[in-house]
């Protein structure tokens, strides 16, 4: 085991190989704590506040209705799309943001049924956030398909046994990262398995954008969704986003028509038609202060590469799991060993997980709960450093050590994703 | 013809009479200009930008993650709901704000459609915003209904043919004001229609809301939806809100379950079960940003009667009628000469209302167009005066006389409602 002293040596050693990846200066944090969290809510970008102050005086206040013209905000949904897609590997034009991730997904599996109109079964993971649960359950309803679940490693398999069951399979929906463990399916894989089986793949990358290349388009993705609270920082609740590819946009059908997805949508028609492109897929009229803050936030990634994200977040990772695994006695890690296979994220298991993050955000470091026993550290590469895993880790042992996380005070309530 | 004198002089006089409900010091407005769009956006309250301020500072950037709990992030839906739901005339747990007006209304409409399993048709008004057309066709092409168009004075004759052929109507959708002519349709009359005739109302409040008294449960309306960014000031796309009668809620079919509506959110369960009371109608997590600005936004009701705020409209509405058809010769105003059958807009019909509506604009007016040939003025009673009236009626005469409004440089872009 090493000594915590070499730790604190490698730390410094590590903060110093990844200098050039040490965005802390373009986030707002506050001091003395480590933030483990950025994987629920993304720390505050540098540029927001001023930017949001602006567009509430000088946009909504002084010059009113007609920002929406002046000011961009009409097109912002696309725009600020574009500026996702970036960090997705969507070329522009295939990302609309707007609603929430709930609303986004519901979209997106009705847009899959359209695509695949003679199928009848969709294939997702029972490991999915239950939100994603909910919504295949709710549209597969709706439409008349059968649910199978399969947790990712085993899809290519269940595809090829339905596929000789004469099934057919018309959309698989997984998540690009387990909101619980932390482990990164493999993408590229899994859709080319979907594609074999003639699905439509839809991924979620709530838990993968801004952290995880994703390369959409690269990988011949069909459909995605995912939040922007998280890796993206875009602020409590900020709007999610639709990736439609290209090749599938003429027939994209938008199971929520509202007027900011019509073709003129100031001619005030009484039928719909869906604009040209990706903006078929706007709903309604997106909140729009929130929207901008995403756009400020999403400046926090100017002149970055994914890719160097993820070798700093590979080294953090790794390094928090040595940190506890040589600090805290008995720690069972349930994220992935090899890097390839982990998110952004470690997760601990421990019967008292819930004392345990009450305990050590009393220490300064936030992290969060996930039913029944489970502690996940999210580490948003851009703002943390080697030294504050170690810091984590030596709380958490700290944290057992004192018994800190028996306090009866640490009730049930629970903390948000 | 009254002489512009005796209208400056009337103007005063009713500006002392109605003196108790003029609150324009409670609103940021630019100085110069006669703002009558808040029918499309409303005006900046003065509580917004410090309370936003804060909440990104001091709630996202310092308390992070534990704003969720700490703030009341969590119970904003439903607590900024029960605030709209004051304005509205909804006792508490009724009202729950999120999303765009869009997703409310498909949700209500399928709502709708699960109180009404055994009807066939739904009835709605073809002069309806048309967000609202698309919706209720999308939603009628899904459960298979068929839609009836009717103009709401002619729906109570239109249900009893219904009647009479046999043909059981699940739903009447219709807008308590419509948008373009600001006429004001008799919502207690028409909900006692519907409900002889065996159906659910469903009213779309977006142009009512905070200028009109609407007593939801006086009138024992079944379900509602409205935006939040007109007369209720809440910023660009402020999230809307759907209403469900406390009576329904047992039985409403969320048909975009998310994990945000869940009886019990954090037990992440892998099936979906709502929670009790209005939460149910919760969908994804809420853009919290622009959901905290419109409770900040909402205090300018504070202390208000929304009786008096329609006294007040009633009021600016007729003395700007009365300047136009004074000051303009032969302007034709479209929207209802009857106080009791006129929101809270003047709706004048123009050949070349585009290029009018710019060339006021030019003057320090604001007003909108709406397809094909109606200039909108919009008076949102609690920041304007007896004396904008009058201003914005000159401004208008002069901008005919001028013959501004056909300046070729006014093309055919077109204002946001």
């Amino acid at each position: 085991m090493p000594h915590p002293a070499d730790l604190a040596r490698r730390a410094a050693a590590l903060d110093d190989e990844h200098a050039a990846t040490d965005l802390r200066d373009r986030f707002l944090l506050p001091d003395g704590i480590v933030y483990l969290d950025g994987n629920s809510l993304g720390a505050l970008p540098a540029t927001v506040p001023e930017t949001l102050a602006g567009a509430v005086r000088d946009q909504w206040g002084r010059d009113l209705v007609h920002s929406w013209n002046t000011h961009g905000w009409w097109d912002a949904p696309t725009r600020v799309g574009d500026a996702v897609g970036r960090i997705v590997g969507a070329a522009p034009g295939q990302v609309v943001v707007g609603d929430s991730t709930t609303v986004r997904l519901h979209q997106t599996l009705h847009a899959a049924v359209a695509l695949r109109p003679d199928a009848g079964v969709v294939v997702t993971d029972p490991g999915s956030f239950p939100t994603d649960l909910y919504v295949v359950a709710g549209v597969a309803a709706q439409v008349g398909w059968r649910v199978e679940h399969s947790g990712p490693d085993a899809v290519p398999a269940l595809l090829d046994d339905l596929a000789r069951r004469g099934e057919r399979v018309g959309a698989v929906v997984l998540s690009h990262v387990d909101y619980r463990t932390g482990r990164l399916w493999d993408l590229p894989s899994l859709t080319r398995a979907t594609h074999a089986a003639g699905a439509v793949s839809v991924w979620d990358l709530c838990h993968s954008a801004g952290a995880v290349p994703v390369d959409l388009d690269l990988h011949g993705v069909d459909l995605a969704v995912g939040c922007t609270y998280k890796y993206l920082n875009g602020g409590p609740g900020s709007p999610a986003y639709g990736y439609v590819a290209a090749r599938h946009q003429e027939r994209f059908v938008n199971v929520l028509p509202g007027w900011n997805g019509h073709a003129e949508p100031f001619a005030m028609a009484g039928a719909y038609e869906g604009a040209p492109g990706i903006a078929r897929a706007r709903i309604g009229t997106p909140p729009m202060l929130s929207l901008l803050a995403l756009e400020a936030a999403l400046h926090a990634f100017d002149g970055v590469d994914v890719r160097d994200v993820r070798r700093r977040s590979s080294s953090l990772t790794r390094f928090l799991r040595d940190c506890l695994e040589a600090l805290v006695p008995g720690v069972e890690v349930v994220s992935p060993l090899d890097d390839a296979e982990r998110g952004s994220q470690v997760a601990v298991r421990h019967p008292d997980a819930y004392g345990v993050v009450q305990a050590l955000a009393a220490r300064g470091v936030v992290t969060d709960f996930r039913t029944p026993d489970v502690v996940r550290l999210g580490v948003a590469a851009p703002y943390l450093t080697h030294g504050d895993m170690l810091a984590a880790a030596g709380a958490f042992a700290d944290v057992l050590a004192a018994g800190d996380h028996l306090d009866p005070a640490y009730g049930r309530r629970s903390v948000v994703t």
